[in-house]
């Protein structure tokens, strides 16, 4: 019999995948250089052309067994070591190939992590703004997320809403820095701050409190600032990260988690994650994905693009008169809407070909996302677009 | 809290495992050429030229987004047709692209079809002889795999047990053919009474019954003959298939789930296998895995070995008074230990460097189970440490 639970979800499509499926059918109308699609967060620019070499000559070097054949279930060892050295020079942080975990992206890192340290029941807190997909993720693991409400208009934490919903059952909270999709990075103080409550709690409830710490955007930070990792002020932290943003190809599926050498159980943590990819079916990402990163660890993509087409916007946006917090990394920006009902916003601004997403579903009523992971030239083009459509529907 | 179900898996290590572990250890003593190492199910021979080919040409041709850019949830639309087109000319059934949905190899396949057509409570019968894995997958589900007894000496199906072991809580059966351990093909006859069982079942309990069909293994079979098809004989068949033993490509992860076009729901059960992914944090196998196996969809590498290194096997075991059925597919072969004890059995081997498996974990105790998807070189030999050691202990 057909799972009622999976089926019922397909009437409640992703709102995200809705407005790119219009942008694309409106493109095969109109042309899509004329369609001023933010709707989704897919790399816009090249993966490193030295990835693509380093594939091509595995392919053309390698044995056929040790590019093709099954990778051991903790993860290739090669790229587990590359992994931990490279982020033990980055971080000052005393990472082993023990602590390393290849997942298929932060999705299937995020997987893993939240069944490994909670259990059915268990409560996971996460803060808005956040991705919509941490719903299924969390709560199809047995575990059920609860959304501490968003810290306006900086969105850092809101300590006051996350000390009133903490409680006994809370076993892991999921933050995102930086940001999708409000674009901000957590600060020293607030990372400290959050560090110093879940010593705090972990004290009065008596058992660990981990932080799983999705972190795909690690590498797009602007104004030549660097973000605050997670795992140096929080010893129970679990980093998912990906590389589909900093190589662009998330198509390939490869990221990993990272075991905070300091964490409980840090010395057994991987082997339970290969105990759950036995249930799920994971069994590591692809042999070639995994020993394409190792060839370019210290690389990425030229993600300038980025911050140029957020100071477009950002610049764009204000002028208009939006009121808008300037991103500090990430590909997104997030406006409020010019009207309470972002979704009716976003409804009228597809008029004018601008395609938005309204944040009603990342927890933030009110307002819009726009990834601005597309051309430059056509974030320029898309300015009079917005200006017309503020100054038309809103008068602005 | 670490999840201390499995924690507690760890202390229960998969025993193949534990013996390629010791092969590979023994390997560095005395070269691993001297170690007759028939544990692993990890294939042999090469991954098809044409396959790196095209990955490499891909590599140097495509633009980066279409190469390494996000697959739509539902696969990659490219692979999906060429699969269904693949399929529908070989087998006669009239799939189409939605009935096809990418996974990451068998594994991922399982996971998704069994969460798709059971709730957690409901039983999957399952067939002994059985790849061990099938407990995780099945169980973590939440559904719960009880396994009916084997059909001794020929490994086809039960039906006296099946009938017993049939209830209103079994909403699925998983098989497996040609088999793993057992190198059996199903028989037409088998697939038509276990058909006939089955719609019989479907209408006694009033719901559906489906078929989970794990064909890894399916272009593996000897003698110039086809495995016949479980799904031609059954409507509610989800043929679960990895690239993996055809294409010598097992570390890549890539198959897929063809759904029965006659199959309940079939027009919408790939979008239910889609919504299964984003709680398990799949979200479609490597781009690069999807479209090369598109590029040589009608190949496989040169499996004929594995029949050279069967014929060599069987007549040497039989030779030697071992109680085995000759295989019709796979490259295992599974004969009676020549004592009770299969565990002490595969122990007493190692001192002549001869690696088995037993197969209590494979639901039925007392036999072994050798991988000869090694060189034919080793296979003869091994064939003379083979009958040392059932002559010196055995006194065969």
């Amino acid at each position: 019999m057909i799972n009622q639970k999976y089926k019922d979800r397909l009437s409640n499509k992703s709102v995200i995948r809705e407005l790119a499926g219009y942008a694309r059918k409106r493109g095969k109308d109109i042309g899509y250089e004329n369609v001023f699609d933010y709707s989704l967060g897919n790399p816009s620019v090249d993966t490193p052309t030295d990835y693509n070499s380093a594939v091509i000559d595995m392919y053309k070097t390698m044995d056929s067994m040790s590019l093709h054949g099954y990778s051991p279930s903790l993860g290739n060892t090669h790229a587990r070591e590359v992994i931990a050295a490279s982020l033990k020079k980055r971080f000052g942080i005393d990472y082993e190939t023990k602590h390393i975990f290849p997942t298929t992206g932060a999705a299937g890192a995020i997987a893993h992590a939240v069944r490994a340290v909670t259990k059915p029941g268990d409560t996971v807190l996460g803060f808005a703004p956040f991705f919509p997909e941490y719903r299924p993720y969390i709560n199809d693991s047995g575990a059920k997320l609860e959304v501490v409400p968003p810290d306006l208009p900086d969105f850092q934490i809101n300590f006051k809403e996350l000390e009133k919903m903490m409680n006994g059952n809370v076993t892991a909270v999921l933050i995102n820095s930086p940001n999708n999709p409000s674009g901000a990075v957590y600060s020293q103080a607030t990372l400290e701050r959050l560090a110093a409550f879940l010593n705090t709690c972990q004290k009065k409830y008596g058992h660990d409190i981990f932080i799983i710490s999705d972190e795909p955007y690690r590498e797009i930070v602007f104004d030549g600032k660097k973000c605050p990792y997670p795992s140096h002020y929080y010893d129970n932290t679990l980093s998912c990260y990906s590389f589909s943003k900093s190589l662009s190809l998330p198509g390939e599926r490869i990221g990993y988690i990272a075991v905070n050498p300091r964490a409980t159980d840090a010395d057994i943590l991987v082997d339970i994650f290969a105990q759950i990819s036995r249930g799920i079916g994971h069994n590591c990402p692809s042999s070639t994905a995994q020993l394409g990163v190792t060839a370019v660890i210290d690389e990425t993509s030229d993600l300038s693009v980025y911050e140029t087409n957020m100071n477009l916007l950002y610049d764009a946006l204000t002028e208009i008169g939006f009121e808008v917090k300037r991103p500090q990394g990430t590909f997104y920006i997030f406006p409020k809407a010019l009207e309470d009902d972002a979704v009716a916003f976003c409804k009228k601004a597809l008029k004018y070909d601008l395609i938005m997403v309204p944040a009603d579903s990342f927890g933030a009523p009110g307002y819009v996302r726009l990834a601005y992971c597309i051309d430059t030239e056509k974030v320029r083009r898309s300015i009079p677009a917005l200006k017309k459509f503020a100054h038309e529907v809103y008068g602005k």
